[in-house]
Order: structure tokens, then C-alpha cells, then sequence
């Protein structure tokens, strides 16, 4: 079915407001959580919303905290994110790193102590909308094992790369696994198959069978070694940067996750002075990705179809799930 | 076969001399293609020299000119390659990047109108040998299909990531297909198939046969749309922020490939003052990663073991190619 996003949003923010957050920044986080709703990513927004409130019932989110600077050079600076919402510390971080970045053409906030940032693309459209070009990642709980092991070691620490253009942003939003963990729950509630391997089953079969990777928990990193070796080096800096948790000391169930640690980067085009033009420029690179045979995509392409598909008939939301945060049920289903 | 180290450089050296480059710069440039080859990536070391000898022949690389800066904002800056040789612009932009990391705690430098910068790990440790936690990478000619196209539209644009650490530096090199151009040929000359399927033969079949995917032209992407997304991404950041040639505008035959465009980022860890012991984080990290079944390495391992015995026993390279070399002579083999 499908709802207003104005009415997702209002919903959102009530339940906010009753865990005692300020009405401000319950606005906030539930823009963040419906636009993810809006944007086609449900699993890290309406779906993700009910654990979200489980966390801050068992005090893993301190709703009244707000991540703040406490080491800084230049235009690197180091924050804590004092166990905050983690999408209200992460919009507050990369729009720190994009005022950083007007001021010395490039800024890096490292965040640490955070909480799952939801949707990570989202930051990736904030530093867009403000004309930024912006990379971020997090870490998350050991998800993923890597390379030639069998058992979960390293997070499948998602990836955002934005660039800011006119006709729609492009912006990527990568997990280090071929598929993420709430990728696997969407096509298995689909009832399909994945269109590649996505793991192992508990027999170390490779499979595209969603539930028996669930069940084995031994999803593939994307491109093998490579999404392997990525995700260690991205936990590394973070952790270092953030002077926070590396993966192997976060808590292994998703319900405790906490104490994450995340980079923000942005760089602004336009500080150097004369430059390309960075629409003329992005347009051409992506009408020659366009040319051609195949049906080839660009990073944020889909986001933007979806998102006025959202904004015009209302924004598609699981049923269930959607009475339940209507009632302000937050039990796992 | 196997030869010293100063044996290899000093042949190099010689060979560089003769095209008129300076004699300190040769010794560089001679050193970083040397490295190559000793810490196992020949693909990019001494078997790549006679194709950059070719290029200078050629016009596609000048040996007297030297990249520099042509605009700046604080800890970002904007350089012109000037079509200089690749490897001794993408160093010098290193050292820069690593300078303004220690004054601005971050810093970029964007390069264009550059060449191949051949092996792109070599930055990454030198950046981690000075301290820094460095990124960096280059777009290429295309030379890889997208995800759902059959024709090579983006390139295969290494992506560095270094990590210092005293027991050894954690340095990622990929390239955004499965296998690089020259490990294809790797295998191929070694007789193996590839451990996983690597592209497409000439009927569109998934295949592990590296010839057969030499001969497509085929590559497949790293994580499939995950390589293709990131590739993408990649060249479009890194031709905004040069002002350069994005991948499209690049001379499709190797042999031509030139004004290449290239990010450099180095952050400087200490800068923030008292943060976590970058070792002791490094080596937890590293060592939860080996707990475990499986034969799991992490990025940097193999480089140091193959370092250690090419300093030992030499450095392996091919004989043909060896004496090629040794005799001047350039020719494609």
C-alpha cells in the first residue's frame, strides 16, 4: 500500500517525540527515515523504524545526545557521537564536513561512538544538494567473512560516493557484500532468486537462494577478495580517524549494534576557481554510459524514478509494519 | 630468472637517461617501476617499461616535463601532469597530498592530463611510509564493459587505500574489474584458469578462460554493478576535481592511452593530537581478521613476503623480456 509521505513523516516524528527527542530533531530523523521510504530504501526506513525505537528503549540510543567536535586540525576533525540517533549524528557530521570543505576546498569528520546511520545514501544527497562532492562510509558488526574464511570477521561497510549535478545527483551506495543483509530479507520476501551467487548455504555451496544465505550467514563480499580487502582497509581508517570501535568490537547482534565509527569527506568543485563545468561534464560521462547496447544504470539513477513516483501516488510502505508503527508496536517480527 | 634489485634499477636508470630525462628523476622513476617488479607486480613494473619507452618515442610522454600546480584553495589543489612521465607525477602528487595532510590534518591534490601511473600501490606505501593514511586512484581508457553492456564504456580505475602500520603497511590496490588487463595475462601465461568466472567470451558466456576474455575484450566488473557503479563514480570525481579528460576522452589503444586524470588523499593521523595507537588498533584488527579457519590475507601481506624474498634472491622477471630491456629494445612483444 501506499501512503502520503507527509503522513509517513508526521507518524515517524510522533513516535519520535514520545521517546523524549526535541520536536526539531524528531523532524529530522523521521525526514531521514521516510525519504528512505520515499527514495525505495524501506529496509532502512520504515522497516528499519521499530528496531530503531527498541533501541532506544534498552539505551543503546540516547536520543537526547547530540555528537559533538572533540579533536580537530585544520580540516580534519574528530567527533563523538555519544551514542546519538545515528542518521541525526551522520546528517550532522557530513554537514560539518561540507562547511569544512568551503572553507579549506576539502573536509574529513570522523565520527565515532555513533549508531547505525540508516541509509547511508541519504548523506551522500545532503552534500549533493549543497553542491559537494562527498565520500562516507561506517562500519557496522562483523556481517561478512571475508576472503577464504567461512565465519562473519569483517562488516559489510557500506560506501557512498556523491557527485552534484543539475539533472540528478549520482550517487553511489555501496555494501562490501554483493548483497546487503536487508537486500537478502527484500528478495526473499519477493520470493525470488538472486540474479548472482550472494553466498553460501550451510553445506558451502555457493547459492542464489536468499534464505539459505540468511540461514548460513555466509554471504559473499562483492567481488571476492576485493569487497574483502576493502572493507578491512574502511574499518581501519575509520576506527583510527574516529578514535572509535573497530568490527570486532561491536556487538554482534543486530539489536545491540552500537558504538560505530564512520568518515565523512567532502570536497567542493567550485573552491579551486575556474573549472570544468561539472554538469556539462557529469552529462556527457553519463550519455556515454548510456550509448550503446544493454540497460546500464548510473548510481542514483533509480532514486530519482522512484522518489516522484513516491512524491506523486504516495509512498509505498509494507502493510503490517506500517500498522504496527501506526499503533507504536515495536516488537520484532 | 632472477636479478638484484640494483641491477634492475641501475638497467632502467641507464634506459631513462638515454631519453633525455634528468638523471635524479631517472633514478626515481627507475626505483618505483623496480619496486613493482620486486614486490611481485612485474605486470606493472619491468614488463610495462618497454611500452613506456615506446610512449616517449611516441610523443605521449614527456620526460622533461614536470606536473605542477595551477590552482589551489587550502588543502585542496589542482595540477596539470603536463603529460610527464605517469609514475613520477603521481609520486610527486603524493608527496604533495601528504604535505598538506600535515598542515590542514587533510589534503588533495587533483592531477590531470597525466599518464598511466602504472603501479598504483607504490603510493599508497609511500604515503604510509610518511606517516599517512592515504587514498588514491586513477581512471584509465576504457577498457570494461558496464554492468548490462557488452562493450567496454568505463575503465577498470585502481583504487588505492593505505593504512601505516609499523609491522607492516595495510595497503588495498584494485582495479573495478573482477582480474586487471595484466592479470589476465598473468594467468594466461602461466597456463591457469581464474579462480572465479572473470567475463565473457566471445558468445556471451561466463568464463574462467583468461584468453577467452583477452580475446572479448569483456571484462566483468568487480561485484558486477557494485564495480561498475564504483568505476563510474571514480571518473567522474576524479576528472571534476583535475579539470581533466574523464574516461570517454581517453585514446581507446593502450599504446595511445594518455591524459589520464588522478585523485590524491592523504590524512595525517596525528594531526588531531592524542587519538588511538594506530599499531596497536592496526595489529587487533588485523589479528581478529586470522582468527580462524580459512587462509584469509589481508591487503599488503603477500607484497611483504614477495618484497622479502626479492631482496633476497633477486627479483624474478622474465628473460625475454629481461634482455629486451638490458639491449633497448622497445618493440611489442
Amino acid at each position: 500500500m501506499r501512503v502520503s509521505f507527509d503522513e509517513l513523516h508526521d507518524t515517524l516524528q510522533r513516535a519520535l517525540i514520545t521517546t523524549g527527542m526535541e520536536p526539531d530533531r524528531a523532524a529530522l530523523s523521521a525526514r531521514l527515515f521516510a525519504d528512505a521510504s520515499r527514495d525505495g530504501v524501506s529496509s532502512h526506513g520504515l522497516n528499519r523504524f521499530p528496531r530503531f525505537m527498541r533501541g532506544v528503549a534498552r539505551g543503546i540510543v540516547d536520543v537526547r545526545a547530540r555528537a559533538g567536535r572533540v579533536g580537530a586540525h585544520g580540516a580534519l576533525e574528530r567527533w563523538d557521537g555519544r551514542r546519538g540517533p545515528g542518521n541525526l549524528n551522520a546528517h550532522d557530521a557530513m554537514a560539518a564536513a561540507v562547511g569544512l570543505s568551503r572553507a579549506h576546498g576539502i573536509g574529513c569528520v570522523a565520527l565515532g561512538h555513533t549508531n547505525h546511520w540508516m541509509r547511508g545514501a541519504g548523506y551522500g544527497w545532503q552534500a549533493a544538494d549543497a553542491g559537494a562532492i562527498a565520500m562516507c562510509w561506517t562500519n557496522t558488526l562483523a556481517n561478512l567473512p571475508p576472503w577464504g574464511a567461512s565465519d562473519a570477521r569483517v562488516g559489510n561497510n557500506p560506501l557512498v560516493i556523491a557527485v552534484p549535478r543539475d539533472g540528478g545527483h549520482v550517487v553511489l551506495d555501496m555494501a562490501m557484500s554483493q548483497f546487503s543483509v536487508g537486500g537478502l530479507a527484500a528478495y526473499r520476501l519477493r520470493g525470488e532468486e538472486l540474479p548472482v551467487d550472494g553466498g553460501y548455504d550451510r553445506d558451502g555451496r555457493l547459492t542464489r537462494d536468499p534464505a539459505a544465505i540468511e540461514d548460513s550467514g555466509r554471504l559473499l563480499p562483492a567481488g571476492f577478495w576485493k569487497g574483502s580487502g576493502l572493507s578491512l582497509v574502511l574499518d581501519l581508517v575509520a576506527a583510527i580517524l574516529s578514535d572509535g570501535h573497530a568490527t570486532h568490537e561491536i556487538p554482534r547482534d543486530p539489536e545491540q549494534e552500537t558504538d560505530l565509527s564512520q568518515v565523512f569527506i567532502a570536497v567542493d568543485p567550485a573552491a579551486i576557481g575556474p573549472g570544468p563545468d561539472v554538469n556539462r561534464l557529469a552529462d556527457a560521462v553519463l550519455a556515454h554510459l548510456h550509448t550503446g547496447d544493454g540497460d546500464v544504470r548510473h548510481p542514483g539513477e533509480r532514486t530519482l524514478a522512484t522518489r516522484q513516483r513516491s512524491l506523486r501516488d504516495g509512498v509505498l510502505v509494507d502493510a503490517g509494519i506500517w500498522t504496527s508503527v501506526k499503533s507504536g508496536n515495536w516488537e520484532e517480527r
